[in-house]
């Protein structure tokens, strides 16, 4: 009896079963007794169109007396087997609402929930056209004018934004605006892509020589089309840029290549965008229902001023511009900063005979690539996982899974053993001068990359350029004067430059919001990214979710997507589901639309 | 006992138990003793270095007395559970050799086998360099001098063909090349596509606007990266001509587009051939170890020579040049011919108004899309047949299982079935006139395309235009002489006629090999595709296998490949292993190379 009783599978069905009892006899009070004290219920769009996480059993019970009785979920049926692992049983489920079918996952510990998902995966009457529902292609039977496929791509391609408007214009036509736009043109909503460079892919082939991917292949699919199975595990960026472009192509996205966003407003009485943009040198007006930025998690370059730096006889520039090594062999390259850009053009340059010096301000995460690929993600993204059934769409519902809240301490181990295995590396990067960090509490790189989108390096190499001396380091200084041929640092030394790059990051990313809607829009919608963890450059309070990605801002229709490989392919998903509901009139009210705390 | 012992894991294992043992022993005797009079081992390149079907056990034991020394087969292990149905147990097993690993099914049938497939999968230590084995893209660490992959890629393609010389030239960059091309690269087999088109997918591009594959999607997939999952069940053809081009790209093809192949002839000294082409109006000699002739199923158009063509005053052209409809509307058309191109471009011309007669010179077989994709493809190539688990992969495997001696009477009933689904359409075709008929041997479609490639037409709704006359029929009659605005039939009447399209096919594929190398070397090769079954336009002897596909020639270094998108994908596997061997000098020895039975 005992046995049978604690069988993962039987405890999560009890559990699933209880849950559901719960809801569809609208028995809140029950429903918030399934979950233990230390709780959390992550929803993705499917209970409170948003993106947001309940944290603890009062808050879940003010969600669902305000959402429940919309959303009225029904069908809960475990899926597969449920695991039990340290006295936590893990399951997942499929469920259904009111408008939608959904995905969920749960972690039950001593019969209660301790952390709950709830992801929305299709809406019912608008499912994807897959597999059996999938077009015919060729129409059989006879038709008067029939017209081919390429005739009505090329008819489509001239009528939108032109006669017929978009529902949707992404501004931003890299992996982020491709996912989307590839989810959106599955769903069936018309969308325009605008971006600047000429071809899909050339954010990437604009950027440094030698840059490749520090994220591994199973990590970097694009929703629909995975890479095949010999894909490096670091992508070249031409090679990730050749695929971005024919992904484009074959998805049949409406991608408008050399167009530049210039301006946008909402028009109040038309409830539409009004999107200018310049295109091959021509101004059009778009008036799509939504506007979505997807221009990456970074704003503008930041470039600091430095006295003196416009009478500086070499070459100077930011990160971004940074064309890589070729031309300066036998050159004295100056680096400011010591980030991925910073350690990967250091390295580059050294490596093609350069002198350079790295100026480093402040500390420094360092994760050894190999360590960070085998204990931070080798269980959801690798071969490994692979093998053991761990698919990209399951992996990604994995770590969807995990509250932002307790993911922090999760993290800690994982850095705890890196600097074990690493120690040596660290040690002699020390003994250099070079100033390592953790992140403030140890969790290391994935939530300084949550929190402040930098403040790291994923060494794949680098590292011991610096520790070794080849590469010069300057630490606890910056920049303070430039001269023309040389700078001056904050201790006063001077150092000889024919090149400076700065590779200083970049701005917030509502600088773009700013510039093409208003200052005003820009303050209302507030802080992009970030998680409200009170840390270095990611003030609080506490949010507990990406502040304004993929979900409704404080200003209607109007939307940020973005983010990694991973992220673009995963929450691309639940922003498309948002925009596709709204376009077909499916109510959408949103609970605990976030505000907004900090301007620009 | 007796329950246990008629499982069909338990049967299956117990055969290939007992095979092994006679095998790795060397008892030729024993192994022979485990088929069936009526029996059948088709091995692809595993045992024979050959694509070859044994046809009983005299056959077998010859074969394994010329090639079980070398072979060593080894290592035979059930894959799965074995299924049973009809008294048949199906298995399949995976086993190794000598010097590869290989893939087997078998069909027991009282305890002897009835039908054997043994298939190459991979060389042992060339295996590609796929999952665990992949590249990492990224060369971490420090390099002096590092090059980027673009620039890796860039001088590969500028040295290849100039300074390195490719170890296989594929003349033909359609489907069969792309696929075949895609197999050499993960090999690490050096090789250039040679197609005269600019751009891969142009040879689908170029053809009629209506054109649609008539085969479904499950059935098209290309290697290594099949086809996303809302892709059409009948690719338009500009739309899978974009899929081509971007295959090429993504898979690193050295696709040399805009080159015509001159002539080509092989070096006896040098042990290389020298192929001639021309690449954007340069001349260039090509130094390959090996020649593949990818250039379809077909070879040049045949346009019948009748008297007074020279004096026509309207507009004529074969099938292959017919640029679509829009350019006809109101006008007479005479469309010579009754398969598939027939077909599509009649209805094409009517559907833009224009006034057309098909000419029918002899009886046709009518292939209903719909009930053709249930009954003959759906249990290997459907959605059915993806949830039910048959993998792309698998349904090649049982495709291939099938020995094509008994093919033939496998296909009969799909047949009589078909006759009795579409008894309507068929009453009404004839009725209008038109000359059914199911192959020589009732055994349809499949069959005509293996012996001979013509004979058919996929109706996709095309069928109901004849039948209701719209289309008009003229049959059991050609065109006897073109006069200056008609034609006049052999039965002496006379068709007003403003343009005449010849869908009348394409000559023998070594046309090709004349031209390029010489007639002697046509000759020497002999006839291409078709099984020798003795039936119209399939001489005998019976062969067993298609005609100098895939597989060594009478010619050395020379090979040919194609065919639809199934076999290009499938087939390729097995081209590319013989090539592969033969570059890194893995002995060969070709077991019953046939002889050529045919001139051009």
């Amino acid at each position: 009896m005992t046995d049978l009783s604690s069988h993962p599978t039987l405890v999560a069905s009890t559990w699933l079963a209880e849950f559901s009892t719960a809801l569809t006899s609208g028995d809140i009070d029950a429903a918030v007794a399934l979950f233990e004290p230390d709780s959390y219920w992550r929803d993705l769009v499917a209970f409170t169109w948003n993106i947001r996480t309940q944290e603890g059993p009062e808050s879940i019970r003010a969600m669902l007396n305000a959402r429940l009785a919309d959303t009225r979920p029904s069908a809960f049926a475990i899926e597969g087997e449920a695991t039990e692992a340290g006295g936590i049983v893990d399951a997942w489920f499929t469920f259904e609402t009111a408008v939608a079918r959904g995905r969920g996952h749960v972690r039950v510990r001593g019969g209660k929930a301790w952390t709950l998902l709830t992801t929305m995966t299709e809406l019912k009457g608008f499912e994807e056209r897959t597999g059996e529902r999938r077009v015919k292609g060729a129409e059989h039977g006879v038709q008067i004018d029939r017209k081919t496929w390429q005739e009505r791509r090329e008819e489509e391609a001239a009528a939108l934004g032109v006669t017929e408007q978009p529902y949707v214009v992404i501004v931003g036509g890299g992996q982020g605006g491709i996912a989307l736009g590839a989810r959106l043109r599955r769903l069936g909503v018309p969308a325009v892509i605008v971006e600047k460079n000429a071809r899909p892919g050339d954010s990437w082939r604009k950027r440094y020589k030698s840059l490749c991917l520090h994220d591994p292949v199973w990590y970097d699919h694009l929703p629909y089309l995975p890479f095949p199975d010999h894909w490096p595990v670091f992508s070249p960026k031409d090679k990730i840029a050749d695929w971005l472009e024919m992904y484009t192509k074959v998805m049949e996205l409406n991608y408008w290549g050399s167009t530049t966003a210039k301006k946008a407003h909402f028009d109040e009485s038309a409830q539409e965008w009004q999107v200018v943009v310049e295109r091959d040198g021509r101004e059009i007006v778009l008036r799509p229902r939504q506007l979505v930025f997807a221009l990456g998690v970074s704003g503008y370059p930041n470039v600091p001023k430095i006295a003196g730096a416009e009478r500086f006889e070499g070459e100077q520039h930011h990160s971004s511009q940074h064309p890589g090594p070729a031309a300066y062999r036998g050159k004295k390259c100056v680096v400011l900063g010591s980030n991925n850009s910073a350690f990967d053009i250091c390295a580059a340059l050294w490596e093609h005979g350069a002198d350079v010096t790295m100026i480093q301000r402040s500390s420094t995460h360092i994760a050894p690539s190999d360590t960070l690929m085998e204990l931070a993600l080798g269980g959801l993204y690798s071969e490994a996982a692979v093998k053991a059934g761990v698919t990209t769409d399951k992996a990604d519902l994995i770590f969807a899974s995990i509250p932002y809240k307790i993911m922090a301490p999760m993290q800690v181990p994982v850095y705890e053993e890196m600097k074990k295995r690493d120690a040596d590396l660290y040690a002699r990067l020390e003994k250099a001068g070079f100033m390592l960090d953790f992140g403030p509490d140890g969790s290391g790189l994935f939530m300084k990359y949550l929190r402040r989108g930098s403040g790291y390096y994923i060494d794949v190499g680098a590292a011991e350029l610096v520790a070794n001396g080849s590469v010069k380091l300057r630490s606890g200084v910056t920049i303070e004067r430039i001269n023309p041929r040389s700078v001056t640092l904050s201790d006063g030394s001077e150092l000889p430059a024919d090149l400076i790059v700065y590779a200083t990051g970049y701005g917030s990313m509502n600088g773009w919001l700013a510039d093409l809607i208003s200052p005003q829009v820009a303050d209302k919608v507030g802080k992009v990214w970030g998680l409200g963890s009170d840390t270095a450059k990611d003030p609080g309070p506490w949010e507990g979710e990406l502040r304004n990605m993929w979900k409704p801002t404080q200003v209607e229709n109007l939307w940020f997507h973005g983010g990694n490989l991973h992220q673009s392919r995963h929450y691309s998903q639940f922003l498309a589901l948002q925009l596709k509901a709204r376009m077909e009139g499916i109510p959408t009210p949103v609970y605990e639309r976030a505000p907004s705390y900090h301007e620009r």
